[in-house]
Parts: C-alpha cells; structure tokens; sequence
C-alpha cells in the first residue's frame, strides 16, 4: 500500500536508487510451474537498456538481472521472485550544488518539500533507470500470458517532438533505436542531432497494444481495466498524457459512428481500444501515451535555491534528450502487468477462463 | 481489493445497480470530529442530479442520501460513514429482448462474457448512476480538505461534440446547464437540441482542477498523484483520454521552454499540472478528460443477439445524449478523493504537513 | 485499508453503531451465478439473534437483513452484495453520565484516547452487536463454500466460566441457548443463573471447525491460513486467545508424537488442526478461542472520569452476562469468511483446485 | 496482498529460499530522515543468528545484511529500503529421496499439494531461516519507535517442553541461549541435551512485551491491533498458540475481577494485557505464544510417498531441537512491525499522538 507496488495480485514491488548499490524487485503472486530463467527477462532489458545508441544516455549499464528466489530448477515454485540488478557505472562527483538548487520540471523540488531529505545522484528514487525493475516483471507476466493465453503486447513511437511518423509496418520497429514503425528514420535522425547539438530535449508520443487478450478482464467501477492501464501509463516518468482507444479523438465523434458494430464475425471496429464498461471485450488492447521533454538539459534555466534566492540551472552529465526513445518496451510492460494482475483477479473471482459461444471476441481479435 | 474500492486510506467501497432497492458508498478512514450532515453531501449530490435541464436524462430521482453511521451528534467519530440513496424511480419493463442483444459501445458484451450474468435494468451496475455515491463520497472529501488546507475543486466544459467552449470566466460555470465558463450559452443548446433531434449522442472534454493545495502529496513511483488521478478518472463511465498539465501538447514542446521556471516569487508557470515527480507542487492541480459519446442512442445499430446472429439493436428510454453534462461534478468528487487520500497517506509516513521555508509553492498557487 | 474490511478478496466491510440507524456491510468479490435470497443469510443472523434466552442480552432486535445490491432474479451477479440490518430497538437516554467515565475493561478508554469522541449509546462501534453483519457476510461465504467443495462450518462451547462442558455430541448443539455439546444443560443454566443474581459475568471458550475443506489453502508467510484465522478470532470482541489444532498443549509435546503421521489411508491424528506451514492439509480445521467476561457489570467497579478523578461505574441496561454464549455461531462465520478469501486466492495463484494423486488429505478428511 | 507482505502502510515484503542465493525483504513506508545503518541492523539479526549454541541448528551462517536502498548519507529516505543477506552455507546433496516423501508435521505434503512444485532444499521458503528478513525490518521499526515513542520491545521464554520456566528479571535473558529470565540455566541444558541425545525435538512457550506504547493504535473491527498481533504470531512457522493478556485463564475469570480498574495514578492491573476494544491503553502490550515441537527428527516416522504408498521418514543433517529457542528476538520483532504498522495508520487518520488529559495511561505504563 505504500506506493512502490503495482497490481494487487500480481504485485510488484520495486526499489533502488539510481547509483546506489542496486536496483530490483519482488514479484509476489506468480503462478507456480512456469519455466523461467535470467535470459528470459534478459532479452526485455536489453530493449530498454541505456548506451546502445547515440541518441540516448550514454551511461553503460548492462543491467545484469539475477534471480534471486521463487526458482527451482528452472521452473516457478509459486513463492516470491526477487530480481536484482547491480547498479555498476555510478559515477561520483560532487553533487553539493544540486542538492541546494531545483531543475525546472524536475522532481528535485517535490522529493525535498515531500521527504524533507533527497538522494541527489543521478536523479535518486526519481530516475528512469527504475522502470529496468518494471521491465524485468513485465518479462515475467509477458511469459505467462503469451503460454496462457497466447497474449502478446507490442508498442511503437507515433511522434517524436513536431515529427509526426506515420505507421508503415510492425516489421521496422526492431530495427531503429527509436522504436519508430517506418524504415526510413533518416528523419528522425537529423531531428535528433539538432537538437542534441541546441543542448535541448522534446517530448514523444508513443503507442502500446496487447493482442489476443482474454474476454471479461477488468472490474466494473474503479478498478477498471482501462483506469488500472492509466495509472501504469501515467505512473511512468514523464508521462503527461493517456488516451484507450479513440481517446481524445471521441469527444468530437458521435454515438451512432463511435460504437462498434458487432457482427456474426466480430466487432466490425475498434475505437473502443477493446475495452468497454472497464472489461476487456476480447479486441486488441490500444494505449496512447504522451512523454513531456526531459527536464535535465544543458541550456540554462532560471531557478532558485534552497533558500529561495533566485539562481540559474544547467544539468551536465549523462542525460537522455528525449526519454521517449526507450519508452516503448517500458510501457509494453506496464500493459503486461495489468493485464496479468486482472487475469489472476478475474479467475479468482469468475474461475478459469472459458468463452461462451459465438466467440465473437475471438472473430473481432487482431 | 475487489475492485470497487477507491483509495487505501480514505477508502470509498461503492454498491448498487441503477434499478436496483439502493445505491450507496462506505466511507472508512475519515478523520474523527468534523462536523458533517447529510445536507454537506446532498448541495453535491444535487449538482449531478439527474431531470434538471432537458439535456440530460428525465429520469426523476432526488437522490436523497441518508447517513447510515460514523456520524454522532453531527461530527465524524473516525468509523465507517455509510451512506444509503434509496432509487425511486425504476420502472418496471420487460427486460427479456435487451438481455438477448448488446449495444454497440455499451458494456452489455462485456459483462455477459465477464460474470455469465447480468442486470439489464437501466445498464444495471454499469450506468452512470453509479457515479452518485462517487460524488457524495467526494463531498465528504472536500469538506476536509477545505477546512484542513483551504483546498478547493472546480470544474468545467471546455468542448461539447465539436464545439470548442472558451474559457471565459469560472463565475458563469454554475449558471448554465453544461458547466460551461461562458455566459452566453445559446450555441451549445442549439448544438445540442439538433442532437437530440437527430436522435444521437456526442462527448465532451472536462477540465477539473483542484487550488490550494499541499506540497508532497504523492508517491515516488507506481502510485503517483498523477497516476492516482488518470485511474481514478479513467474509471468514470466514458472517459477514453485523461491529461495532465499540458498533457498530449507536452510531446511538440522542448525542455528548454516545458519546465516551469521557478523564482523567488513561485512558479513561472504550470505546464507541470501541479505534478513533478508524481508529487503536488503546491501550484493547482490541472486535469483534463475525454468523454466518449452516449452509447445508448435512438438510430438503429448493426449488432447481434447472444446467439451470435445479425440483430438491429435501438435504445428506447431515457438517457443522457451526453454523459459528460453531468460530468464535471463527478470528476471535481474523483480528484477530490485522491487528493484526500493522498493528503493521508503522507501524513502517515512524512507527518503533519510543514511547509518549508522559502514557501515557494505558495506564492506560486493559484 | 482502513480497518473495517476483513478478507483480500473476498472482502466483507462493515459499518454501523450499536443505537444508530443501521448496521451492514459490503461484500465485494463474491463469483458470480449463485442463488441467493434473504433466507439464506437471516437463518445464521437468527443463531446469533438477542432476545432468544434468558441468557443473553434482553434486547428485542429481529435483525432482518435487506439485500440492496449484487443480486438479480435471486443470482449473484459478481458485483457488490450490500446487506442492510436496520436498528429498531434503540432506547433513548441519557448518556451524559456514561460520555464522562470509562467502565474497567471496556473499549470507552481507548475510544476516547483514539478519536477523541466517541458514540456512547450501547457501545457504539465497539458494541458485539456489529457482529451481526460479519455473521451474515459469512452466511454468504459458507454457501458457496459448501456447493463448491461441500466444506461445512460448526462450532460449540466448551467451556463457560469455570465449568468445563465435555463434548458428547455435535447433535445437542442447536438445541439449548449455549451451543453446548450435552445433552443436559441444567449444571449450566444453574450456573448463569447464579451469576446473573449476582450482577456479575464471565468468560467462555468455542470450538470451532471445518470440515471437507480443499487442500492447499493459505500463503506460506505472513498470510498463512492459520495467521489469517487468527487475526479473524482475536478481532472478534472479548477473544483474548486463539489455538490452532493442539494449540498450547503443543508446548509440552514431543517432535516423535506431534506430528501426525501419514499413512496410506490418510492422516492418522490431527494435532496440526487442520494446517501445516501456514497451509490447509484438507483435514478438519480446528480452532478454540477464548473469550473474557463481559465488562458491563452490574457490581460497581473502581474507575476514573475524564478529569481523571477518581469515580464508581455501575452499568445498568440490557447486556450479555458472557458473550461467549452467542458467540459461536459468528466464530464460524469468520472461519468461513478466511477460509472462503483463501480460497479465492488460491484459485487467483493457482487456479482450480485440481487434487493429485493419491489424495490421502481426502482419505483422512472428517 | 499476494501473502508474502505485511503490514498496510510499513510494509514489509519478504523473499527467498533456505538454500537459494540469497533472502531478503523490502520496506516500503519508512518514515524519512532516520539515521540508519548496517550496524541497526545486524545486532537484533546476530541475536536469532544459527550456530550461536549446541542447542540450535549448527549452520554456520553469519547473516549479514546489505542495504540496497532508501539510505542516503546515513539516512532513510522515505524510498523503499531493501536488505539482502546472502545464503552462505548451503550444503549441495541430493534431494531425490526428501521430494519423494513427506515428513509427519511439516509443510512438504501442503507445499506440494498447493502449488505442485516445490524446492526441497533446506526446507525451501516453508525454513525457519525466513525469519531472518523479518527480523532485520524488525529493527528498523524498533528504531524509529524507540525514537519517536520510547517504546521498547523484549521477549523470553517462559516453558521449554515440560520445563515451566519461573520469572526472576529481564536482567538474565541476554545472558543464556534460551533467552530465559533466569539465573541458572542448567536444567534446561540437562533437559535440552537428553533431548538431542534421544534425537527428539520439543516445544516452547515464549512471552513478548512492549513498554511504553502509545495510547489509541488500533483499529475498531477486524484489523484491531491485538487482531494484527495475532496474525503476525501465529504466521511465525511453528506457532499454535496466541494468548493477549491473560489470555485463556480470562474464560474462568469474573468481571468483577477481570476488567483492570482505573485509578487517577493509572490503570491497576494489566489483564487486558494493553488492548481494549483493539485499541491500545498505553499499558504494555503483554503476548505469550505456544511452539510446538520441530517435525525435523532423527526418530524415524510413518509417513507416505507421492505415490501415496507407505514409507519411513528420518531427517537427517542441521535442524533446531527446538525452533522456541531462537524465537524470542523474531517475536518481538514481529510485534515491533505490527506496532509500527499501527503507528503509522494512526497517524494517517488522527494526526499525530497528542495525549488529552488526564494522561493516565502514562501513569499506568511499565
């Protein structure tokens, strides 16, 4: 209940600092008898791993996970898995200045009137180099839906800064550091050297989706499928912004377009982002997320100190100009945890999982 | 855990259906000695009451709430509040054709595939009824907050269908029937009387915002104020978009111009929402929501019957042609029970609220 | 969070005061599809019911349960089951005297020191009567415990005040005011009615068990089944002690005769009650708890007022000379509230109760 | 909520195997700016540490603990704080013969039948060894306690098998291996060493106070604090006994002579052993907890295979003779967690502890 859990049965309870010792987690609720090793969750951390390309933090990490318990001879025992990941390229230097000083737009401000008490070093708590721990339990749902149900969630950038970047194919996303669906991200490129070179950072918009979801996910008030995704989303760095389906677009829609038809072979649309009364309908989940420009940028900016003098702020150090570049495998993660903390609660309370028939669910997927 | 429940210390557990003997909410961990009656909860209760205007449902219902316990001699005494609202209005039809077909848009599917088994009277537990123990809940909330901080919520429209509503000014809010902030609201009734002419529904765009806040509400990561705020928004019937600050406009913007300056006389500005980090900065609070259309509409739908044939499905009755009317109370009650239950759960670790010196937030508010 | 909610899953919350309007609860995580309807709960609301003997508290309150949500056309629909029991037989007096003293052995103190006010009318919150909505929640656990696996839930005393009541019989049960296993009663009533002259009161002892439990139920630390159960007795008014299986009398055993032995027939003893490392076996449950005398005496006690001058209380009014006596049939209804919330969970984790072979629990159950 | 927490706003999440790499716990909810150190630590874990006498388990591990996170310059941040100790002895051998059976009393049979897989060795996550983390977060709630409140915690052991074991002073605990409150120790050695050398195992009795409480912890139903107390008690492996004050002696016990009375110097006596209604008096919180004997024995017992054919079981290699030796620092541990628990809910909800007047609780304390 104290704030660094996500899900309720599936929980994941996350910890570290930026450079202290470690990072990790604690995944509680898996269930037992699954096949799982380090190189499962390797291959996800890897995705969002620091250092692999220009474009992002140049800090080399290699996020090395171990395993810490929950695993007897390669398979689930059901108990708690602890997941640690040593924090290696801390680089100490003096960080006197900006304990006494607040970037614009940073969290250097709330953690000091919240706790009284900041740890400074690359961001502390604060730092995005906590979502590696969410990504490493988001490997260890993604198997379990995937052998379950056969659910798998990909995730692509939609605009990076002014550039909007159009959908050509699932197929380029591995193949550019930007997660960009196009196979040309010569673009993107040129924007992104001129803005590392202004010393500046923009924001990103990013999109997510599961497919081959299971039908009647979600509870009907509160914790609703779709609200349990925006908090996730809207619970990573940066976030500002989180749209299901249509989003933002349905206000100006009407009632009689905006449905989606059911037909004999399924849902005819899906601007509903396959959730409906909070519920998952069986369609493929779809998530907008929007990433605001990272605060910590080498331009100056006008500032005050502790005692409230008025004073001037530049970040130097190792800074990603756009933390959406990585945010793509981070945010297919959140999606894969609530999704799998709403299976557990779903079969808790309505069993095990069996489609009345038709399944025009199943028609309408994909 | 079960889904119902809004908040881990100020936990807010809502029941009934629409058609259902009662609707109500169980208010736990309210702090004792505030004066309270039912008349603090029915001026809220009132506001989204529904039969006011002729452009929301005629249903007449004077959603009466009657404290059941946790009140003694007119002050809280820190146990259970329960809260009861009888419905009156019900009316008895035959149910049997809508069980056999699903709405377009509605959460009819969902529930039938979810529970096997559902209450068709007036959408059973997936109306927008169930939004009223949300906003005698929330009523609670701010009378705390109001007279422990001086926190206050607001809220208006800012778009209905495709018309766009300026901000004018706050005052003219409650004097319109769609929450609007301008005086003149000819356009909109005209907008809306063609609509329900036409037998169709439209969405709305809802801006809430909550001044004279607290600095350090919040938790570092998963349960963030802002992620706190997009669950329990996007866990309002309809809601397909929540934002925070500048939200979806953040990702065009650069870090040198997105941060809000700070100075020794507050901040500069407040792209931020009043969240950095995940924790209040003190400055308002700035949400914004989208609200899909009705889904219960007068054209005929393509849809099928729980046999999976081809059926033609049109929703007699009475209903909102745009949910979001009614919705700015609602949503001013859902920030109002995080901002509470966040204002708890700091207090529990960091203690009673000190603010620092210089009180930069302060001065910045407003 | 907040107290007033027992159960992870299956989660019963409970409201109300002894002379206010109503009490209830809330049931949130009840599956869905199962015949409910009002008798079926007032039937264990009427085996703890005052007024029945000259034993009990004199007060005539028929406590009839009123189902306001979660059921339609006599099924569960999944969603929330609100219960309403309103209070009839509150008597109007003057509690100016009572507010300003706090009776030895009674909640008043801690109440007062907690929150500051308190409701004094018959106990309030504190009263054994908010007992009844946790029995009738139960009523609902033990329904579907009992059509889903066939678990059953009975309970006796065995010991009230100083007389040690033998067990001849689970079928002499219901048919004296104690829920003794004797045939003759008479050494009891002679007992009561002796204490009941003297205006003073004692304590009692139950049994309780479960029988045709499923196997494999509870969390291996922290929220084992047994730990569970024994928050939910300890939580129950007056329990001052909780055994498990051979309980204290343990202490004095050997590691060569304790542990009960498996045999290919089944377990041959059940010192263990019925859990091993903190998870059920499928043998019988076994459960005794303790419970203090009632504290409202009618013999003047020592005790101070809240200037803290000295002062004599006297308690005058309608009260249980031993609570144990209705004890009983709400201690079973906790055991089946756990056992049902752990069931749930177990499901959550592991899905449905599958026994593999050879299912000796099963040989040795009963 | 997935059983391995506890503890609602001080939550403490345990992990790991007896003989996997390592175990450990995270706490979330720490309040910040305590000082906080290894050496905190590492003194309460060095006091349930194995190997410390001949008459407990000779594994030779030095326990020894790493903060992860939530410690900056010496002090807690608020952050989660993560503590690791490293499995060091474990001894490879093979398990083939130990996952065939189940030995009489012990969790292998429920631990199998539950999730259907388990890890043999060391007694996989069901060992006492788990108890190490829940000691280490012992402290940290010890330490702040101390500091904010004055509270202190201590434990001793009151029986030994048939051994009832007299109260001469607190002074004597430190100074034996059993942590008895005596001067001269030698019958329980004499009584432990025929015991090992009969290659049997026994029970133990064990107390457990807290001095100086404050007034008002605990909530009204259900989570009560004596209901918390409980809970953590018995989730200790082997505990089938939980008694608050006096316990079951209150069952033959009048309430005339029951109930503490209230005097203007304090409470005179301490019965209720320090919770009324659930809330605490600010008397002493008095626990007894009954430990049945190890099921580890050389004895050789009649058991079954996973075929369900019979067999003999003999556990050979490190055990404890008895498990109540090493009990006393992780009971009082564990009261220290629920205690803090309650503190911090406390808090959430009333404020900080503000004594009214008269404080007669404060005279009644020690």
């Amino acid at each position: 209940m104290s704030g660094n859990t996500i899900g309720t049965l599936f929980c994941v309870t996350n910890f570290g600092e930026s450079h202290g010792p470690a990072i990790g987690c604690v995944i509680d609720g898996c269930p037992p008898g699954m096949a799982l090793s380090e190189a499962d969750i390797q291959i996800e951390l890897d995705r969002r791993r620091p250092g692999t390309s220009k474009f992002v933090t140049q800090r080399n990490e290699p996020d090395t996970v171990e395993i810490l318990s929950g695993v007897y001879e390669g398979k689930t025992t059901g108990t708690p898995i602890a997941l640690l990941i040593r924090n290696t390229d801390q680089r100490s230097k003096d960080y006197g200045n900006i304990l006494q000083t607040f970037r614009p737009g940073h969290a250097d401000y709330t953690y000091w009137q919240k706790f009284g008490i900041r740890d400074p070093r690359g961001g502390g708590r604060s730092s995005a180099r906590l979502t590696a721990p969410t990504v490493a339990a988001g490997a260890v749902a993604r198997k379990w839906l995937k052998e379950k149900f056969g659910t798998t969630f990909r995730g692509c950038m939609t605009q990076i800064g002014e550039q909007v970047i159009p959908f050509e194919s699932w197929d380029h996303v591995p193949h550019n550091p930007f997660f960009a669906p196009v196979a040309d991200v010569s673009a993107l490129e040129d924007y992104m050297n001129a803005l590392r070179k202004s010393g500046d950072s923009c924001g990103a918009c990013i999109r997510v989706t599961a497919t081959g979801m299971p039908v009647g996910l979600g509870e009907p008030l509160y914790d609703r499928l779709d609200a349990d995704i925006a908090h996730a989303m809207m619970g990573l760095n940066a976030v500002k912004g989180v749209e299901i389906g249509a989003g933002f677009a349905s206000v100006a829609d009407k009632g009689s377009t905006h449905g989606d038809s059911l037909t004999p072979e399924g849902f005819a649309a899906n601007k509903a982002g396959g959730v409906l009364g909070g519920i998952s309908t069986g369609q493929d989940l779809e998530v907008a997320i929007a990433i605001k420009p990272t605060s910590s940028i080498l331009i100056p900016r006008e500032s005050i100190d502790t005692t409230g003098a008025a004073t001037e702020v530049i970040t130097k150090g190792r800074h990603d100009p756009c933390v959406g570049i990585r945010a793509t495998p981070i945010a297919e993660a959140l999606l894969a945890l609530v999704v799998m903390d709403h299976a557990l609660r779903h079969r808790a309370q309505c069993g095990d999982v069996v489609l009345p028939t038709p399944d025009i669910a199943a028609v309408g997927r994909g």
